[in-house]
């Protein structure tokens, strides 16, 4: 008798991201010559997955496990502690405990300190990711597992759509993501409870994180409330809507980004300077991309960029009536000067 | 004393349109040579509303009416009394009533016959516009101003990200729209709480329709459970967030659709066969448009070609395993032969 059938499916889910890893691990970078090291044996790579002792990391870790031990692959586990909650210590060593009874080797339990930049979740996240990367580069790591799954991913489209800013923010998670490629999410096309049945059918003890269901938070907010109710007005099939509507949009911002990349080239005069009329000739999907590179280029930083700031310039090419400078963050500024935009920084 | 400032604010919203419509209507067509007809007088313009006598469409016809005195332009209203309710007919009578004694003129009420269509949502309107354009034109009526407001702009994004097709079914509706820029939506960027208040400040008769609070029509239950709920929450600028997607995704659609157009043509061969080649090394996003495209042309109906059709025939190029032809809506076929796609219907 097999497994569970939720246990296989997120055994197949790991199972295919370790062939991702294990083939482009394997294929030399087409940047390093192929004879560069042509005695020298690569050691089994090294995976780790980022658990927090909850069901969707937990459920991971133990696919993990699993599929590490019949493939040419190590795997080690990680838990970051926030230290945000009394006993958290505690619980991080019991996490990491629980991580090398399903065999996995190294396994670290890291603390972090958590700064106040963009909101308690955000500094959270940064914290993580941070001690993450630290983690991998320490271990010479080749991925890092993340257990987000389908439902994480609609919740994340839904902040984005709070924000209004575009399709780029509807994107979500990438499937891949960080420096070599080193972050993978192999329950992004998985359903939260396929991922919690896969926990109870394998008896694995999990920690349910109380901020998951504290409504001080967004997406706790959304998660217990927003989604629920969007579901009942629109039907069951909403969550598998906004994780689809994820990778579409990713698609299309990545051309959209690549299309303004080549066109900023175009609408600069022999000087650098930015030329209106070329600008104007432009689609407004590719102009406003084109304004947003320059801007962020001369130093404004992307994060206090918002969609209101990019229409004002481009109303200089859009509506020009002889406006004055405007002024954007990181004290740049942008002006149209004799058929010229200028950005620069004061 | 000027008039309340919600009154204010839809009559500044109407004569932002009308001035767009007149300088559109005195300016010659640009194929039309400028003597075409040197001495002969344009009639001033007829502008209609769409009037169900609900609040937004009334406060429409009220500001169109006093805008349209001011200018040279004739305003007229059309009601369409769908017969799907007992007295409807009553009903329509009594709203070109109340649209003449604002002074309206020419004013009708037309009967339509709703079909079945795509359910009972989409089969109405699609029999309201085919009214709305046969009165446009028997009436020679150069523009119908339609009452949708920034909240029904957010539910048409909803409805759009539920079905998880993309960013084009996010981009909600026009401001302007149909065949020769016919409709207008002048309170597209009103927020609906703005236009019931002018209904109230002009002591305007309006009339609820019991579908916009039936919970069997889903955008009524997204109106008054699926939105709140998400604004509680995310906060109260999901409304707003949400028409701000709809303007940028439309704008990323026009030009991912303008760039699909022209890529189309460098993809195929001499005898005009698609390589799979040279579909490989398009942008994800700009190949599914082409295929998109290439498959209509060959007669799949729009409308019931989906996302994961799209994905199949993708695979074709991007994960090719000598699969064999893929069927698709409207008998068409799309099969992989010698480095080229196929696509004829069958």
């Amino acid at each position: 008798m097999g497994p569970h059938p939720a246990v296989a499916a997120i055994r197949l889910a790991v199972r295919r991201v370790l062939h991702d890893v294990l083939t482009e691990h394997t294929t030399p970078h087409p940047t390093q010559h192929p004879t560069e090291h042509p005695t020298q044996e690569q050691p089994a790579p090294l995976v780790l997955v980022a658990c927090s002792g909850g069901a969707d990391s937990m459920a991971l870790a133990s696919a993990l496990a699993f599929e590490a031990r019949k493939l040419d692959i190590r795997a080690g586990g990680i838990t970051v502690d926030h230290g945000l909650q009394d006993g958290s210590d505690q619980r991080a060593r019991e996490v990491a405990d629980r991580m090398t009874a399903l065999g996995l080797d190294p396994v670290e339990a890291i603390t972090v300190t958590v700064g106040r930049d963009g909101g308690p979740e955000a500094a959270a996240r940064d914290a993580r990711y941070a001690a993450l990367d630290a983690a991998a580069q320490r271990h010479h790591a080749t991925a890092v597992l993340l257990g987000h799954t389908r439902d994480d991913q609609a919740e994340t489209v839904l902040l984005g759509l709070a924000r209004g800013s575009g399709i780029r923010s509807l994107s979500g998670m990438a499937a891949v993501s960080g420096t070599a490629r080193r972050y993978r999410r192999p329950f992004l096309e998985l359903d939260r409870q396929t991922v919690r049945k896969a926990c109870i059918a394998q008896e694995l003890a999990v920690w349910d994180d109380p901020h998951n269901s504290d409504p001080a938070y967004t997406r706790s907010r959304l998660r217990h409330e927003g989604l629920p109710a969007l579901e009942k007005a629109l039907g069951k099939g909403v969550v598998e809507a906004l994780a689809r509507t994820a990778q579409l949009s990713r698609d299309d911002a990545d051309a959209l980004d690549s299309w303004a990349a080549d066109a900023e080239a175009s609408v600069r005069d022999e000087a650098g300077r930015l030329e209106c009329a070329k600008l104007f000739g432009l689609p407004p999907a590719v102009r406003r991309r084109v304004l947003r590179r320059a801007v962020i280029a001369e130093g404004a930083p992307a994060g206090s960029l918002f969609a209101r700031h990019i229409e004002e310039i481009d109303r200089l090419i859009t509506g020009w009536r002889g406006q004055g400078a405007i002024n954007l963050p990181g004290r740049v500024e942008a002006r149209r000067q004799g058929g010229r935009l200028v950005i620069r920084q004061g």
